[in-house]
């Protein structure tokens, strides 16, 4: 018997009807998988926010002035963000990185200090990132995961904060899929349809205005610092063989970017949350995934993934925990 | 302000886009409710597990033997069922309740012994109960929750083993709801095709025997003790201002005789899967329910319920712990 058979075997000897724990099976399969162990664990889960402001903000595509990206490290800071009170909850490490924001956070210790630059540009004028930016930036996530991995982490998610980055990560599923722009865009944190509208023409002209060809320059046209930092990250959590869950539009977008540089990374992920963000549907089917949850979120911070980390949990317990058929003497089926 | 604006605008003044979380909002609203408070607490969870035989497993409406109702109850017991496993994760008390067992569990201490019957009656011969061990099974339900409430739980969950009980619930589901008993029928622990054909003849002559009117009536014709328990419960906790926490297809068969006695039980519910039992879906429709979770589970126990609680826990959480707009100095949209 091969590993996948050795531990379906597992999962079906235990005491319950044949598949009747649906996805946590799956998940116990591919954690087995990733872990190469008939017993995998999940240890020291990490959770980064990556935080970095976007030049195309000024264009007016998100409800939410600029300096909220800011504001929100800082609530990240003082405990006060969804995704502060859901790592507490599940005992989730929880750092926050300054990709690039555009604010000078000083020597604040809680803080990881990566800025790349004050923002990205904008990219109806520029391209969001200089292609050296764009290497630094995953570089920057690489090393982030392997401090992590060297801790003992073999679980990991990723957040973003970044007011105007569903455009960016609208532009990449449209560069990366070949998916009309006007699929790719939705309401972000509340747009109407006239402002729904608005950004799809500014998201246009943005599209049309460069070709690149390979994953990289496509990121460095079009991604922003945070992203480019997830995508660095996901490729280094795939080196070192972690679980990686997958959060919602944004996250799925680095992710999206790092499938195309190395399409195994797809062996590593658990894909947590449906997003309320229309397209994250399109991107997931382009990916060919699933989602565990489909809860009508739409926030960011990682808050999908982290919701979804007691459901994995639960997956690894019940491989772990559960008595098979022999061991509590329960008769099985016809 | 009356208290759902109160609660509302709570929500809304969370440093989160309006409505970014999605159901975990409709649940923090719909709990501040039942709680009548706007810093709503979940107190001392409680699972109770059910079990009961049921006669009509003898026309091989299950791929299980009968035998196997006992044997889980010693797994529940032992601690190697699914429904432990998840429990001992979220530290939620589990109670098993013998309800009518055709097994002698002697003096057991672990065991909550509220045996009406070794079983009910198979329903192509006569009733499943008489309406005198419907009522006790009903009053015992309501005793067993108003204990909880005693000790100061204020949020429940219901789970049942009995093999043949899916058998219950289609047919329950059938008279309530007045649906095709085709529809309401499907592969319970893993039938195939023609075993699923077997098993509607069977539920169409078991249903065609009888046309009780009253609620109750329905529940002593095609129910079973552990139905009937779960039912009392329900309505005892409405009683109680609880929150109940409703699993899967057996559970919702339950809550469909609860709602049919006491149409304001709803009011209390959240719905934390929807089955891979396919007729769930109609049971769920038929409610007006949308469940939180689709994890293809069909287990029964109530392991929906028990693997929903975190997300739960989360609604609360952020109502209680986010900051606000004012309280992080974030700006609001514009």
């Amino acid at each position: 018997m091969n590993l996948i058979q050795k531990i379906q075997k597992k999962i079906d000897q235990k005491t319950k009807p044949l598949g009747a724990l649906g996805k946590l099976e799956e998940i116990a399969l591919k954690i087995s998988l990733i872990q190469n162990s008939l017993n995998p664990e999940l240890k020291r889960p990490v959770h980064l926010v990556f935080a970095g402001d976007h030049g195309l903000a000024d264009e007016g595509v998100s409800l939410y002035p600029k300096e909220v990206t800011a504001q929100m490290v800082f609530n990240f800071l003082n405990g006060g963000a969804a995704i502060n009170v859901f790592c507490r909850q599940h005992n989730i490490d929880l750092k926050v990185v300054d990709a690039g924001v555009d604010y000078d956070f000083e020597n604040n210790p809680e803080i990881i200090h990566r800025k790349i630059a004050h923002g990205t540009r904008n990219i109806l004028k520029a391209p969001a990132m200089t292609i050296e930016q764009c290497h630094q930036a995953m570089k920057t996530g690489k090393e982030l995961v392997q401090n992590e991995y060297l801790k003992g982490t073999n679980i990991i998610s990723f957040g973003e904060m970044g007011i105007g980055n569903t455009s960016s990560a609208s532009l990449l599923l449209h560069k990366y899929a070949n998916i009309p722009i006007e699929d790719c865009v939705g309401a972000g944190t509340g747009l109407d349809n006239e402002q729904i509208n608005k950004k799809i023409a500014v998201l246009k002209k943005a599209a049309e205005k460069y070709h690149p060809v390979l994953a990289e320059e496509i990121l460095t046209y079009f991604g922003g610092f945070e992203i480019a930092m997830m995508t660095g990250a996901i490729l280094e959590a795939k080196e070192n063989a972690m679980t990686i869950i997958v959060d919602g539009f944004i996250a799925t977008s680095a992710l999206l970017a790092a499938y195309k540089i190395k399409p195994e990374v797809l062996d590593n992920c658990i894909f947590s949350h449906q997003s309320n963000e229309k397209a994250h549907k399109l991107m997931l089917e382009y990916l060919g995934a699933d989602a565990l949850l489909n809860l009508n979120l739409r926030l960011g911070e990682g808050t999908g993934a982290v919701l979804a980390y007691p459901i994995i949990e639960s997956a690894i317990l019940f491989l772990n925990e559960m008595a098979s058929f022999d061991d509590a003497g329960v008769s099985k089926s016809k």
